[in-house]
């Protein structure tokens, strides 16, 4: 069979650059120590390194302050600090329906524990939340705007400047997840007027998993939500409360943390828009390729730059798993087949009991790999 | 200078045994996408690989089950998740006063957030906890014993069975923090009778930062405390109930999880017996040349094969941290000096002000090392 075609990018990109790994791992070798508990050469190298690293992701992403760049485990880890850090009981959020469970789940647990109310707007058929039912949303207890910058089933990119411009306006944070978005198209804090920013660093910035982060703006009021060591104030039993040590606790993954920052040095390297026009013109010429077969029932395009490289679709009457299954089993591609964890999006397409398949694309893709996909599609879709 | 004398290995094991950092990398390339949400080859690898190393853990540590293997980001987010997602209002533990401040923190946070109470046992001169005064200390409210198998600043071992059949005794389960003695010395949950077992990767396991676990028993009660996809019931708003995705969210940290498991492999070829003795004969060689130089005080000693190769020392009346600074500057050893995350420890021992510094010996240290180690810190006493 012919080599496989791995369009599963949205879930983790692969393969990853092993140069940039092999990196990771001599650089670990010598400074991985503890960071910024030590006098020794290492323990410095290893604390300004994470300085540094705070300093370059604070510049990708716009973020105002190094110190306030806290390392998470992942994005989840990242979205469940923001909400279960900030979110009182009486406190209302609004939220998006493309938002996958990262966010719905820690929402509907501080509804069940908190009391805290949630609503939920649309997206049109496009995949876009209109800025205005956001703000006909916004109630005199809404405490957060929570945006899924690009949606992980749909691909489409929201309008989070505009979106950013009402929630200054209400002086309401807005906390945007930019797991999708982050490395593929430019994602800027400032711009967006974002309070929160959220992304990690095993999809689109090809780095390692274990490893991701928050973001946060000066206005962003958030208590820590694990409490340990921190080589800070020792003595004190309360958990100190400086930023970033305020967030984050325990010995830091700084083999993750150097894997991320050579991702971005990578990426930088490589030139973040030409990546992106190149993944987005495969992406366009798959959803185009596949809307000229009848059968194939598409969601999330057509693709425009102002979008990730990533769509769903189906062969109804046919369930996504089997065709994800098919794909994988006949054709060796690789795409993932359900709900991606975004219910909700799957309400509003319609596809709520069973899902999509979904491809997602990378940065290793060819225009022969969007050929052999296309073809393969249409075989299935003629026999279904 | 010579060669640097790396004896912080209680803080983060160093250097890390390049060919297994190579074999993590090798391995990340190959099945390094997201695991158990495709259904193509190297998706049912990962998941397979991951069912494989909570098997491989649950082996190492004696625990009862390997879908009651959690991984965490490091021993800190373990403790954390133990202890905020089984107390509630009304509980009382009982704790000593060993922990690190990755307990202490969180049950102060409890103490404000949950009113949970707190008692804490102290130790002997040896730093031993008398299993009769965790005995006397419960009370019908006890919901929870915690105890630090090794003390990271005394390496004094606790005699956890004993307090394991105390605990047993009275249904209370037993919450044992493995960070130093995991790797060092066999730990075995269910020779200890313990409900709950946290450890790390990156200490005595020689493995990445990143990654550590908390391992379950069937009777330790513990709800969610982070919410998010785990690609099951994604359309459940509540997050999966079912082991192990009770207790993790988002995606898993595959490289570490890879790294943690050869750096297991690693150790059990090695031979864990074989190098907790050279590290103890160093340690007790360590201990017993700093005990005849007069003007040392020593903290955790005598060294016996029933402790873990680290101990506590100081040159009074110069500040540890002046003597952390010495010894790196002119001798270049690397120690860590200060409270060691560990207050309470200090208050008994009357080092509550400063603290100490603290040698911590590794798989790659010698006698050679060791024989400056003493020179150095014989030139330091005679001049001070």
């Amino acid at each position: 069979m012919d080599r496989q075609i791995y369009l599963d990018n949205g879930a983790t990109s692969w393969p990853k650059p092993r140069e940039q790994f092999d990196k990771m791992v001599d650089l670990f070798m010598q400074i991985g120590v503890s960071p910024g508990r030590g006098s020794y050469d290492q323990a410095v190298s290893a604390q300004e390194y994470i300085r540094q690293a705070r300093e370059k992701v604070a510049g990708f992403f716009g973020g105002p302050d190094p110190e306030r760049v806290i390392f998470t485990a992942n994005a989840t880890d990242g979205l469940n600090l923001a909400l279960l850090g900030t979110l009182a009981p009486g406190d209302h959020v609004v939220t998006t329906a493309t938002e996958h469970n990262s966010v719905l789940r820690p929402l509907y647990h501080l509804q069940k524990t908190r009391e805290i109310s949630t609503s939920v707007v649309p997206f049109d058929g496009q995949g876009i939340i209109d800025p205005e039912d956001i703000k006909k949303t916004i109630t005199p207890r809404t405490s957060l705007v929570a945006v899924n910058h690009a949606s992980n089933v749909l691909g489409s990119v929201q309008p989070v400047a505009e979106i950013g411009e009402i929630c200054a306006a209400h002086g309401i944070p807005l906390l945007v997840d930019a797991s999708q978005s982050g490395g593929q198209i430019p994602v800027n804090m400032a711009k967006m007027q974002a309070s929160a920013l959220v992304f990690t660093g095993h999809k689109s910035l090809y780095g390692p998993t274990g490893i991701g982060g928050l973001l946060l703006g000066p206005d962003f009021t958030i208590n820590s939500t694990r409490f340990g060591g921190t080589g800070l104030e020792s003595k004190s039993l309360v958990h100190t409360q400086t930023f970033p040590h305020r967030l984050e606790a325990g010995t830091h993954n700084l083999m993750g943390i150097i894997g991320l920052s050579l991702a971005i040095d990578n990426l930088l390297q490589l030139g973040l828009e030409r990546l992106h026009d190149k993944e987005i013109n495969l992406a366009a010429k798959l959803y185009d390729g596949l809307d000229e077969i009848s059968g194939i029932e598409l969601y999330g395009g057509p693709i425009t730059l102002h979008h990730v490289a990533l769509f769903s679709a189906n062969i109804p009457p046919m369930h996504p798993d089997d065709l994800g299954a098919i794909l994988d089993a006949d054709f060796n591609i690789a795409v993932r087949s359900g709900l991606h964890c975004a219910p909700l999006v799957h309400e509003i397409l319609g596809t709520g009991g069973q899902g999509t398949i979904r491809f997602s694309l990378g940065r290793f893709n060819t225009e022969k790999e969007i050929d052999l996909v296309i073809k393969a599609m249409y075989r299935i879709a003629r026999r279904n």
